[in-house]
């Protein structure tokens, strides 16, 4: 461990508490679930808030609900290096997703001001309100809002208890006619630099600390069902039968094996049965379907032929296939420029040749890049398990992350990004 | 059609009547669900009532919530011989099943009174609160409390909205307390004739209106789950993931693969993926399993390979498998005397050789038997329909079940069952 990620060790046992403390604010005693406009968001944006400002950062939140904190450069007014990552979270989730990058952004400008560094550019750290989509579906609300891609047609995307999103803000105490002024024009930022954890295991299997992503993959998400026709168990001969959840287990069995013989990564996270009577034949079965690649072209076809074993396995079983697209993502590249300088933040670890993967994942850098270049630093998580309570990462692989984080951001400042 | 049955087709009109204005009693709007306990059972409960006091019925709800009427035989305080049917619904039910069963029970206690007919026992017609099981998971709560066979176990039972059964009853008036006193002692009882949709296509296969029931098939019904790991939709490696959804959709297409081989009959009605995140790999799935055959062996059998092809599954794919059985009613044979009588009254439709089936659907049958013989009328159903809106009988077919029915009544009273 170089003597600079020796010293980080206190930021990252900080950081480490805040996420500790962070993970407390949870809709659910025994888990942690916070979603977009939650009481629990405001409740996180408001430690966020305190922290940034310990860090010397003037705060304030967006027309989005994002938590926004800014430290001026050389002079007022400068256009912005952005550091964040987001603090939503999917249910029963980990302590980390989001929240480290968060944490670390605020650590980085927290050491900038300590150090009395004058850059120039402002630093500023964004706490983005939803990256997952987990209340209302569509993911990366937040970031879209920043990014100046909001789709009105959001507004009426409906929760689980069927508020929708207008009325969630309205509750949130936000104002919907307001939204737009969350956009931010590219001239008023510099770039994007967000650190996450990688929520895969190739850190790890490489035994390394930290790694530079060289593009987020593309993803679509859908919204299946197949509908059949319900009936008594008892009953319905089998050759009478048209049992939407067979069909639907059928396809949820050709999702992984089509998946894995395309080289994409395909997952149905979302599964129920209707009318839902244990003495009842499903009619209908409504499920979901995240398709991903490195290539979107890779991704669009393991989807022709997941269509394809839905045709054969309706013709066979009479049942009848929808399907709605709920989230679409091409792949973003990172910027070249940017990327190179989270790998010169890497080196300063002592890690001479950074590790590339792609993200497997989506972050919110694929909509910040509609507004400007973005860059990430993936931090090694305990055998790649995200998603899940037992997410877990070192302090010092943390540690090494605020030297690298830090380190890009100074490399920022020697390149010059303020001229275009 | 005979020219009894014909002159039944008035009794046959006010019965598919009546079935429309119970099924207008439903807690959802637009489509027709009634529970053990719901204020809409109390209503349905009120509506029979009524009817069975037009038909010269006394009138009285037990103390399981079970609406009963009774006609006095040749003398007061005879004992009775049973009627009925269920007035409970699964989600989304059709407007027979059950209830089709109490108005032709009603409807021939009020042939029996119209004609003065004075017999050698009471009839006592009962509406039962709970035959399917839909609000507390386990069925056959109304019968079992007049058969004596209440489990106390069952007071902790909760619902979807965690509301105890016991609770459930101070809800609806009742007091649990109280419960022994649905207990119908054996010589109190003649026997019990249901009549009941068949729920099945073979009535409809053999072109008659009506079959008598030889027995009625075990059942055991299961909550089973699978449990894996929860992880991350993009990062995890499919050799790495312990998705609890993929195996449980494996075994559901194994559930039927292997009921069809065994000859027996399994369903899947509920399915659940958790946490039930789009883009989270699931680490549990949550199913129910319904199994029935028409020998307890052949169903116990299926049930043993249903285990070794769970047990494969999550040892390849490192899952563990919980099952907790909800239900269980072994086969019960229809009484030999009774199903005679049912026989009896088929015959007087014109039918000269009565259909014989044994029942895939379990019935109040199963529950009464252990204080008093049963017996079996199944009437037609389109396509053999059931559990579902599109449920339908023909009005022809409750004409000829009302004759039937009455026939069965008058069969009885010729056998003299009053001597043990």
């Amino acid at each position: 461990m170089s003597s600079a990620v020796d010293a980080a060790l206190i930021d990252a046992a900080l950081i480490l508490d805040r996420c500790d403390e962070l993970a407390a604010v949870s809709s659910s005693p025994d888990h942690l679930v916070r979603v977009h406009l939650s009481p629990e968001h405001a409740a996180a944006n408001a430690l966020v808030a305190g922290w940034m400002a310990e860090a010397g950062l003037s705060t304030w939140q967006d027309a989005a609900g994002n938590q926004c904190g800014r430290l001026e450069g050389e002079m007022p007014g400068l256009p912005a290096l952005l550091l964040g990552s987001h603090i939503d979270t999917v249910p029963d989730a980990g302590r980390y997703d989001g929240m480290l990058g968060v944490l670390l952004a605020i650590a980085v400008a927290g050491r900038v001001r300590d150090a009395g560094l004058r850059l120039p550019f402002a630093l500023e750290v964004v706490a983005f309100s939803d990256e997952e989509g987990t209340r209302f579906g569509t993911a990366l609300l937040g970031s879209r809002a920043l990014a100046g891609t909001w789709n009105d047609q959001w507004w009426n995307l409906s929760d689980a208890a069927g508020i929708t999103l207008v009325e969630a803000f309205q509750d949130f105490g936000l104002d919907p006619a307001r939204l737009p002024s969350a956009f931010r024009r590219p001239e008023s930022l510099v770039g994007y630099l967000e650190a996450h954890i990688e929520q895969g295991p190739f850190i790890e299997d490489a035994d390394r600390s930290l790694a530079v992503v060289t593009s987020i993959a593309g993803a679509r998400r859908f919204t299946l069902a197949l509908t059949g026709h319900a009936g008594h168990a008892g009953g319905t001969p089998y050759d009478r039968r048209r049992d939407a959840l067979v069909g639907a287990s059928e396809l949820v069995v050709a999702v992984e094996r089509l998946s894995i013989a395309d080289g994409t990564i395909g997952t149905v996270g979302r599964m129920q049965a209707f009318p839902g009577g244990v003495n009842v034949i499903p009619g209908r079965a409504e499920f979901s379907l995240d398709l991903r690649a490195e290539h979107d072209a890779d991704r669009d076809e393991c989807l022709a032929h997941i269509r394809s074993a839905a045709a054969e396995i309706c013709a066979r079983r009479g049942l009848e296939y929808t399907e709605t697209e709920i989230y679409r993502a091409d792949a973003v590249p990172c910027d070249a420029d940017l990327r190179e300088v989270v790998a010169t933040g890497i080196r300063s670890t002592g890690d001479a040749e950074p590790l590339e993967l792609y993200s497997r994942a989506g972050h919110d850098g694929v909509a910040v890049s509609a507004v400007t270049g973005f860059a990430m630093l993936f931090v090694r998580c305990a055998g790649g398990v995200s998603h899940h309570p037992d997410e877990s990462v070192r302090a010092a692989d943390v540690a090494a992350a605020v030297v690298a984080f830090e380190a890009a951001v100074l490399a920022v400042a020697e390149r010059d990004f303020t001229q275009p």
